[in-house]
Order: structure tokens, then sequence, then C-alpha cells
């Protein structure tokens, strides 16, 4: 029996390294989308997203499943729970990606990105898929070591996400407040995603040690209020 | 041992209610902090969320430790696994009142929110406040029929960030890009806290039903992408 729980949990685990693949391909996707006004392409990202709904669904019944049949105890328990955990967060970010897609349909032809900005949109885009990815990587090995680094990833988003609002709340704001809407909503997307993955590498942790603390088993505090420029 | 358990998840299920009326009471009194650029209450807004993290905390313990030691199965296994993705949702509602009090604190001794805005964030508040408290009654009376008019009172919440959306685009703002993101965010956190309440009654018809669908199951889907006005 516990050899098949033990093959059961590996599966598992290769559906969450999946979904964080998933979750990748569609904000570097919506990314690209967005900075080219490409319909088509943010149409595809828009769509995918049910693939990693489907994923999440599947994985979770198969952790309820086993909890059911195997009652696993200790680091069974653990990483059974944590999975549900974690496929939360993958399933979520895939929403946040979705959602930079649909601001790229709904401003098509244009582009929701001024000239200025798409340089620091392309960073974003960058650090997200790549933290996600670094996620995957953590999840695989249960790597702590790597976890114990995931923060300092989001550290890069997190200045991002400042520069991003001290240039719109700038005086010299020449782009109307419609784009100063999309671009607060776009930072803002970015910047949860990358807390996600943050949390992904804290359940990890979690998961591994069982070391039970605020910021390695709740979500990711999100970053953004403290970033709000301070009014000049 | 089965009445120790059903002890066990009425103790389970009275800490989600008390984490609604914390996150009930937070929602209310960041939004009185805001209106009135209230100083102390935002401080003590954004200190009591530790109340809410330590519950949420306590009560993923407690559903873990049911798990391990009780090994429930069927409806029992559902309560379980439903009451800790309540909390995650309560906990996170928490966080939304939070962020909403630190820009009350942010921009004191001025009220970030414009004089003709004050009428919708009132309403705001009081549409959080209200599908909090009803998410509660729902989860203490395991009242499905309740759970289904829940998405209704969402609407309302809906149509408010969708007219907060169409009054920072429309052609004539004269505030500033600086109090659009304000307004932005402001506008997006109580439409997510209005969101996982939805989602916490869909977990009770979940939780009584079985019935598995992924809006039932999942995550609200949050609708803010649907609303950002058209391009004039």
């Amino acid at each position: 029996m516990r050899k098949a729980f033990h093959h059961d949990l590996d599966r598992v685990t290769e559906d969450l390294v999946e979904m964080t693949r998933l979750a990748g391909s569609a904000i570097s996707r919506a990314t690209t989308a967005l900075l080219d006004a490409d319909l088509v392409l943010a149409e595809s990202v828009i769509a995918a997203d049910a693939d990693l709904d489907d994923l999440r669904e599947r994985l979770d019944f198969q952790a309820i499943d086993l909890l059911a049949r195997q009652q696993p105890v200790a680091t069974d328990l653990r990483m059974v729970v944590t999975a549900m955990r974690m496929s939360s967060d993958l399933e979520r970010m895939g929403d946040l990606a979705r959602h930079v897609a649909k601001i790229a349909r709904l401003r098509y032809p244009s582009s929701a990105v001024p000239a200025e900005f798409r340089a620091v949109v392309v960073d974003m885009g960058r650090v997200a898929e790549s933290i996600v990815l670094k996620a995957g990587a953590i999840i695989a090995a249960r790597d702590v070591e790597g976890a114990r680094t995931i923060e300092a990833d989001d550290d890069a988003m997190d200045d991002l996400h400042r520069l991003f609002f001290e240039r719109i709340a700038a005086s010299d704001w020449s782009h109307g407040t419609e784009t100063a809407v999309d671009l607060t909503l776009l930072s803002r997307y970015y910047e949860r995603f990358a807390d996600h993955a943050v949390s992904v590498g804290h359940r990890v942790i979690y998961l591994v040690t069982g070391h039970y603390d605020p910021d390695a088993e709740g979500s990711h505090e999100d970053t953004e209020d403290v970033l709000l420029p301070t009014r000049r």
C-alpha cells in the first residue's frame, strides 16, 4: 500500500510541476500579447487557462481520494495537504496571466502599454516566468535551499512594481487615467503572480521541514501596500 | 470517537464563523478609516489582522490534526478539507481589509477618497460587510439555499466596481493619477473581498451536496477583467 501511495504522490508532484509549466507559458505569452497587441495570442492564453483549471481539479480530486483511501499521517499527510495548497496558488497564477491577456484583448488593436513602459513590462514578464519555473524545479526536487532564495527573486518584482507606480503617479503623466488604471492593474497582476510563486516555495519548506511559521505556511504577504508612492 | 470528532468539527465551524466576524469588522472599520482619514482606526485595523491570521493558523492545525488522528472519510473528510479552504479565503479577506486601511494610513491626514467617490466607497464597504456576515450565517447553518443567493450580492459589488472604473476613466478626471491609482486598488480590494465571500458560499454548497463543479469548488472567478471600460 505504501508503494502505491508513493506512486500516487509522485503523480501529484508531476501534476504540480506541469501546472508551473503551464503558468509560466501563460504569463510569458500574455506578456507578448500585451506588448504586441496580438489578439490571437491573447485569446489563446485566455482559452488555455481552462487546462490549468482542469489540472487543479484533477489534482484536488486525487488528493482527497488519497486522504480517504490511504489515510496518510505525518509527512505523507503534510505532502497531500500542501499539494492542495500549491495547486490553489498555481491555479490563481493562471488566472492572473489570463487577466493580463484580457487587458491585451480589451485594448486591441492598440497596446495597453505606452512605449516608455514597455521595458518594465518586459522585465516583469521575465521575472514572472522565471520565478514560476524556479518554483517548479523546487517542487520537483523538494529543494529547501532553492525555496529559501525565492523571496530574493520576488524582490526584483517588487522593485519593478514600485517603479511602475512611481512613474504612473509622476506629475507629468500624459496618458490619461484609463491607461493609469490599466497599468495599475497590470502591475498588480504581475506582482501577485510572483507572490504566489513565493508562497509555493514556502510551502515546499513546510513540506520538507515540517516547520510551521506564518510566512512559510500562509499565503505570501503581498507587498503592494507598502509600495505606493507617498504623496508629494 | 465520532462524538469527539463532531465536537472538534463544531469547534472548527465556530472558528470559521468567528473569522467572518473579524473580517466583517475589519472591512467596516477600514472603510470608516479611509473616509474619515482616521489614522488611529486605520492602525487598529492593520494590527487586528494578526488575530485573523492566528485564528486561521489554529484552525489549520486543528484540521490537519483531525485528518491525522481521526482519518475521516466521505462527508467528514469533505468538511475538514473545505474548512481549510474557507479559512484561506477568510484570512485573505482580512488581508484585503488591511490593504484598505494601509491606503488610509498612507494618505493621512488627507483622505484617499475625493468627495464625489465617498458615496460609492460607503456602498462598497456596506456590501462587503454584509456579504461576509451572510457568509458566516451560511457556514453556521450549512445553508445551501443562502449560499446559492450570495452571487447576487456580489453582483451589487461588481456594479459598484464598474461605476468606479467608469468614473476614473472619464475624460474630465481632475484628481491626478496618484488618486486614480489609489482608487483603482481600493476598488479591486473591495471587489476581491466580495469574491472570496462568494467562494465561501460555493464551498458550503460543495460541503453539503458533495457536488463538484469548478465554480462551486475553485476560487470564485474575479470579474474585474470584464469590467474595464472600453476605450472611447
